[in-house]
């Protein structure tokens, strides 16, 4: 049976933003069919696989000794089977192996996946984004040595960057990378936060490292990228070890790495001290994987809470999904998941028409929509995890309901690839005030097009909010800053009334009353968010 | 040194809540100086013995085997010090062994208590609740075996209420009560979520349980109220045990047991049948406890956000409080936190004018009150905790930070004592509705005199959210309860503005700013929740 997830994620890829159209127009058309049978396959996979051991693989953990890590003892397995799937290869460029299949089903993939066993998926979704960082900028040699294995899933990837003292601020970290003379490097320096850094479900590992050479210059401009691989060419271990594993509020079945590079052997790919660059070139679509995860947490515990209040038999003999606070708890719950969902894929469908056609207005909209997405779902899906351990009552606060878990991993998505902070200042200062507001206000006139009244009403309400964060941001950028997150939430909240109402359009029968909900009881906090910004920047 | 808690607990029963004045009127006056003194002597116990040893404690957890309990290992001797203090006794009556202080100085010791260990402050709490049951519904003699030793901490009392199937819906519980003939009963039955149901602090546990006779009728007028103890009066096991303790996601130092009684000996307190009208007698109090236990994780999260945001160095050279996205999260914590502190003394307030003059206008105020304060504060104590772990940023999630031992602690008050959804309820039908909305406009209306212009525009639209969700109620309950959840969350947020104003009255030097940055940014939050009830139930 397919999910309702999968169902959803169906409708939105073939009816909200059209990717038969978009691929028909690339000459290699997917058909609703054809779509449908991918995302059911991706759900089966998703549900059969991981979901059954994904509560007891948080309870074992990821564990570490003697500079090895052992993931939970389901994931080797369950590893193989995604490998035999060839669903690392999905929308991998064909010229390595790849599918070469749009960027907005393998964001399907990656709500389904993260809603099943978001430890476990974890691994893929980063070496997706290594395989894209080296896609852009390695040799065809270095391409060549690497990307068909990690393409193929035998080797994973990971992406070091963080040290102790450089987290949000990469312009501050100190690993070396010393010449060697043959035209490689040794790497000196310890990274933290390493995700599936080391574990035992492939016996290779491509560590994408962030460092400094030599001479380079202080700060930001002076980092460059190398890769060093866990094996060298020759098979011998490379001088690089796993220190230990944190101990975490979640995502326990994910080793989170203290890496140790003790002149490990690396090649540099791309320019020398160009290093950031490379990394903030790839850093839009993992944030994209990241509000997706968010989306996931949503999903995954929306799923939990309906069973159990469909169940539970609470209060005149009824199951509690009857009463009207626990409804709207569910509906909430439905509504804020969906338009994170659709969310999503408006905004991977512009990576697709970018990468097809190099359509620059697609682009545009995907480096305004992305910071949203990052943000507002991630904050999302903590608070959908939570809304879904309220409706388990004291159930959910014990930890073997599976609804706790849900909001302990849900935890991690606002922080990592850059804070939500971070994410909102984006938003301001390198998205909004760069272009004066213009992409911003072209998509608020695409929604002022909408027919719902309350829809055009909030619309017109964020163009005026946009107006005021532009003017404040040119007078007084710390004021700017410290409005950032409202201004943030009040956009995500009128784009997720936004998709809903698009979905109800076209399929009124089954999204209509949840977008009415969405529409009369959460776009409201568009402008209650807006109310904030005023508030603060009141005379 | 006095903590910041400490500095605003003193000043709000002094200066807010008019503490001295009271008292003095009762003819025990304690002033300023008593009211400190008071104040630092428990901020002192909870920083040096409880709040040092609480993360270990939290690592170490409760454990169970063969019937026994054992708590973190600091908590035995710790706990020897909260009896040897005296502190158990602090508003217990005098006729009992108390020192009969007022309701209010308990409520910030229990703050204060909560915030430095939340899981060990819930065995006192818990016996606070039970000796005000007993104090009421005792017999002499019943209270003489047992109250005093209960208020010196001798013994601790344990509440049980749930069963698997009885959770929210009490009327549904199954535990039965045999007439022994010598005037004591026989338990059967089994009780789940019994908060220090068992554990080592202690040798001797009194049990408040409630049971069914054998020919009580069905539904809630068919339950009773009964006290078993561990041991017996000849010092021999009673017929009880601990059949296992639960695996939480917070609060891991208290044991949360399965408690068994299996034919146990015990006596019946109050009249028969009427075991529920006792413990709702008791529940405003037990809400007034776990509301104040929402401030104090937020309390307690800002005391690590503050901690970590100075000291920590990222973007350009300076500490992170200094950026003002991080200093809004910080103002936020703190404006929620002191917001929430003064509405806990003001509803305690109103417990102790009811105690000492009968004054039914107070009682009708903290019947009020009680609902916006359980839920308000404990759904706050959560986002601040989550707001803090966020401004530790990926420190955040890892366990040796603290941080989220707050967020995972924090998360079960807005379940135990009646969960958030059922207090709102509460608060629409059983406070607003019941007397036609006239305590609310009372409140609003003493809102209304404040000088600040927000307020009272505020207030305004909550008089008229309330004639609106009465005019529902009237007419469609279900309507009116779908609604409830945003109404007391707009009363929360209007109250929590007028506690900051009222504070910034009496000390604009210390509290202006903060008064300032909540009636500009976080009191906008009222009229968003009343849009969206408006929106919900518009035609």
């Amino acid at each position: 049976m397919t999910s309702t997830a999968a169902t959803d994620l169906i409708f939105g890829l073939t009816r909200v933003v059209g990717l038969p159209a978009l691929t028909e127009k690339a000459g290699a058309p997917l058909g609703a069919e054809d779509i449908a049978q991918i995302i059911t396959e991706a759900d089966r996979f998703c549900t059969e696989v991981l979901q059954p051991d994904a509560l007891a693989a948080d309870r074992a953990g990821a564990t570490y000794a003697n500079g090895l890590v052992k993931t939970p003892p389901t994931y080797p397995a369950a590893y193989a089977k995604w490998v035999e799937g060839g669903w690392q290869s999905l929308s991998a460029p064909e010229a390595h192996g790849g599918q070469g299949l749009p960027a907005a089903l393998w964001t399907a993939m990656v709500e389904l996946g993260m809603a099943a066993d978001a430890s476990f998926m974890l691994g893929p979704l980063l070496t997706a984004g290594a395989i894209e960082c080296l896609v852009h900028y390695a040799t065809p040699d270095q391409a060549a040595k690497w990307l068909p294995k990690m393409v193929s899933g035998e080797w994973t990837g990971a992406m070091c960057l963080t040290e102790p003292n450089a987290g949000s601020d990469l312009g501050v970290l100190r690993t070396r990378a010393e010449p060697l003379g043959n035209g490689k490097y040794a790497l000196h320096g310890q990274k933290i936060f390493i995700t599936w850094g080391e574990h035992d479900c492939t016996d290779n590992i491509v560590y994408l490292v962030l460092a400094r050479l030599p001479d380079a210059p202080p700060g930001s401009k002076g980092i460059s990228l190398f890769v060093a691989t866990k094996l060298k060419e020759d098979g011998s271990r490379n001088d690089l070890r796993c220190g230990g594993i944190e101990h975490k509020l979640g995502i326990h079945g994910s080793p989170t790495c203290v890496m140790l590079f003790e002149g490990a052997e690396a090649e540099m790919v791309g320019q020398p001290n160009r290093g950031l660059n490379a990394m903030f070139a790839m850093m839009n679509n993992a944030r994209l994987g990241v509000g997706t995860q968010g989306v996931a947490h949503g999903a995954a515990s929306l799923r939990l809470a309906e069973a159990y209040a469909a169940e539970r038999i609470q209060g005149g003999g009824k199951p509690i999904a009857e009463h009207p606070d626990v409804q709207r708890m569910l509906m909430e719950m439905r509504a804020v998941t969906l338009a994170g969902r659709l969310m999503a894929l408006e905004t991977a469908i512009c990576v697709d028409r970018h990468a097809l056609f190099g359509d620059t207005a697609a682009q545009a909209r995907q480096a305004l929509l992305t910071p949203i997405l990052k943000a507002w779902c991630t904050d999302r899906g903590v608070e959908t995890a939570s809304t879904g351990v309220q409706v388990h009552g004291g159930m959910g606060f014990i930890e073997e309901t599976g609804a706790a878990r849900m909001l302990r991993d849900a935890r991690i998505a606002p922080i990592y690839e850059g804070t939500n902070g971070i994410q909102a200042i984006d938003l301001v200062v390198r998205k909004v005030a760069k272009d004066g507001g213009a992409e911003m206000r072209d998509l608020l006139a695409e929604v002022k097009r909408n027919p719902d009244a309350r829809l055009r009403a909030a619309a017109e309400r964020m163009e005026a909010a946009t107006a005021l964060v532009l003017e404040t941001q040119g007078r007084d950028a710390a004021a700017a800053e410290s409005v950032a997150v409202p201004y943030l939430e009040a956009a995500g909240w009128l784009v997720g009334g936004w998709m809903l109402a698009r979905a109800a359009a076209e399929d009124g029968a089954r999204y209509g009353a949840l977008a009415e909900f969405y529409l009369r009881r959460l776009l409201p906090r568009s402008g209650g968010r807006i109310a904030e910004i005023e508030g603060a920047l009141a005379a």
